[in-house]
């Protein structure tokens, strides 16, 4: 079936992925909980739109960059969140023609981004939706308290241009009862001062099905979901039949008998570890670890003989989809009764 | 200087840069060596042409792809060394296309790759250089013995479509001696064959002011060392001001006093450790540790007050320069009295 493919190459089973996709979806409205799926993962609109299909609200995207491409390849991703502080002329302006597109929401943690988008969005004559980044205990972006959220709040409910949207947060794993608890009293805090909380949205797929320990919430942000990856497998939360992308290597050495090298190396597996060790797992090969990378070569190695092929082929779920996908320019999606097919990425490699 | 400059971005110091090369183009000048430069670092035809003006003999590039797209952009850069196993019609077919244009030669570490590649240049009417790639501890591709070199210097010297370039080593860091001791054992095997070893090619940039210490070698392939990065400063063969690529990122979020958030993640300076704690070196910085990224984000913690403000830019040394350069489809291109300039960067990308 991948005879004819170069490699290496990103394949995509979309059997898998609609599955993926279904699955969630169905928890999510078993528990009245919105879903707005993260695109950082796939990168494609027409999987977004899938998503859409599935009964997701909108997408999720981390930059202004990703959000043109996506919105610009397909009329129906016109409710976007983008999860990120925005700060500069150039990239307020792009935000600026984007809001006049379609239905658009940024977050914020401090007063630097709010006056920032205010000033921008006020002086054009447009009205941006802006929730209140929260830090739930993953330590990354975020206010620290929910009294700092209050005074967010406050900020954008009275600034030019903006509208109170709600709360984010993309919480640590096992961060449900942090979330419930920040968000009870944010939302207690912020609604005691006369202003609304429209919406509080979550994220991460490891916790996903456990979205419903933070009732809390009104909206949830998968991301790596519709693919998984060995770290998702790591966790438990998924099984290899449910990995709907893998890299396709060719062996190009074994130099000894434990040991073999592909023409896949950091610059299509990356080297994302997310915990792990190793750099992916060899399907139906649990005996191979792949113990370095450089850019154009993964090293194999296993314990007895490692039983490979110069020229032979071999498929890798990688530790981490949504880096594999930003590496390449095209992935080669497949299906039940559907040969592989080029697809381009249009939202990869989106720097600025 | 980078006002203007959108974050995360790739700044290339190009006085440094030059410095670089024509500091090692002397030594290698002073000990007879030859240089071809590996251009994985900066995948840039005219920094490529900086390396010949200075000397060198000619360039590397790790995949066919790679060297299609050098030789497009400049007919100075015609000839060309490709370090790697090349496998499949597809690139084979585009391997006799570059030879017929540039003087062209590849490696091989095995019968397959040597029989492939002699079934396609036979064929075709045409000849190609192939070196046997020797493994001196790196363990990574590279047949394990002299003997083993011999056979397979053998084989491409009788080889139809074929000539025996000589030999190519890519050592493990402190490997100079092991490089002397195979590859004269090699060499003396093959010439009591009754077939010359033209050339004997090592790389490295951590060893680069010690291939002399493996005098049988006639040609050197430094890769880094035109831009340097944390990883070869960490190895103490570098200082701060000898790097020429960083990249600029803005801070989008102080949410602790110890704590900021850059917009430069994995996506920019990417996962690559190369054994070191912490993803890159700030600038004017050194209390400061970039502690994790995500793809969008870079945290940075520091034992005190962080002292950075929201809108504020910071510039970063990446741990290792190369990958860097791979994840853009531009760098900025400055000197003194050179304001930025925006330079594509054609061989990033090249997956297949």
């Amino acid at each position: 079936m991948f005879d004819r493919i170069q490699t290496p190459a990103v394949l995509v089973d979309i059997d898998v992925a609609k599955r993926n996709i279904t699955r969630f979806q169905a928890y999510a409205d078993s528990h009245g909980l919105k879903v707005r799926p993260h695109i950082k993962t796939h990168k494609l609109p027409a999987i977004a739109e899938l998503q859409l299909d599935a009964g997701a609200v909108g997408i999720t995207c981390q930059k202004v960059s990703e959000a043109e491409a996506m919105i610009a390849a397909s009329d129906r991703l016109n409710d976007v969140l983008i999860t990120y502080n925005i700060l500069g002329d150039d990239k307020l302006a792009a935000l600026v023609a984007l809001a006049r597109k379609v239905k658009l929401a940024v977050v914020a943690d401090n007063a630097t981004v709010i006056d920032g988008i205010a000033a921008a969005f006020a002086s054009a004559g447009v009205t941006l939706e802006v929730f209140v980044e929260c830090n739930t205990g993953a330590d990354r972006c975020g206010v620290g308290s929910p009294q700092e959220a209050v005074e967010l709040a406050a900020r954008i409910a009275t600034a030019p241009g903006l509208r109170f949207a709600g709360l984010m947060t993309y919480p640590p794993v096992g961060g449900a009862a942090r979330v419930q608890a920040f968000m009870t009293a944010a939302k207690t805090l912020i609604e005691a001062r006369g202003i609304a909380v429209p919406a509080i949205t979550s994220g991460g797929s490891p916790d996903m099905m456990k979205a419903h320990l933070a009732p809390v919430a009104t909206e949830f942000r998968p991301g790596t979901y519709v693919y998984n990856d060995r770290s998702l497998v790591a966790r438990g939360v998924a099984e290899w039949e449910d990995c709907a992308l893998t890299v396709l290597a060719t062996v190009v050495s074994v130099p000894a008998p434990d040991r073999a090298i592909i023409d896949a190396g950091s610059k299509t597996l990356t080297s994302d570890l997310l915990g792990l060790v190793g750099h992916g797992h060899v399907l139906g090969r649990p005996d191979i670890t792949i113990d370095q990378l450089s850019e154009e070569h993964g090293r194999l190695r296993c314990d007895g003989d490692i039983n490979l092929t110069v020229g032979q082929r071999i498929r890798i779920v990688p530790n981490h989809a949504c880096v594999v996908t930003n590496m390449v320019d095209a992935v080669h999606v497949y299906g039940s009764g559907k040969a592989p097919e080029l697809w381009p990425v249009p939202a990869r490699g989106k720097i600025i």
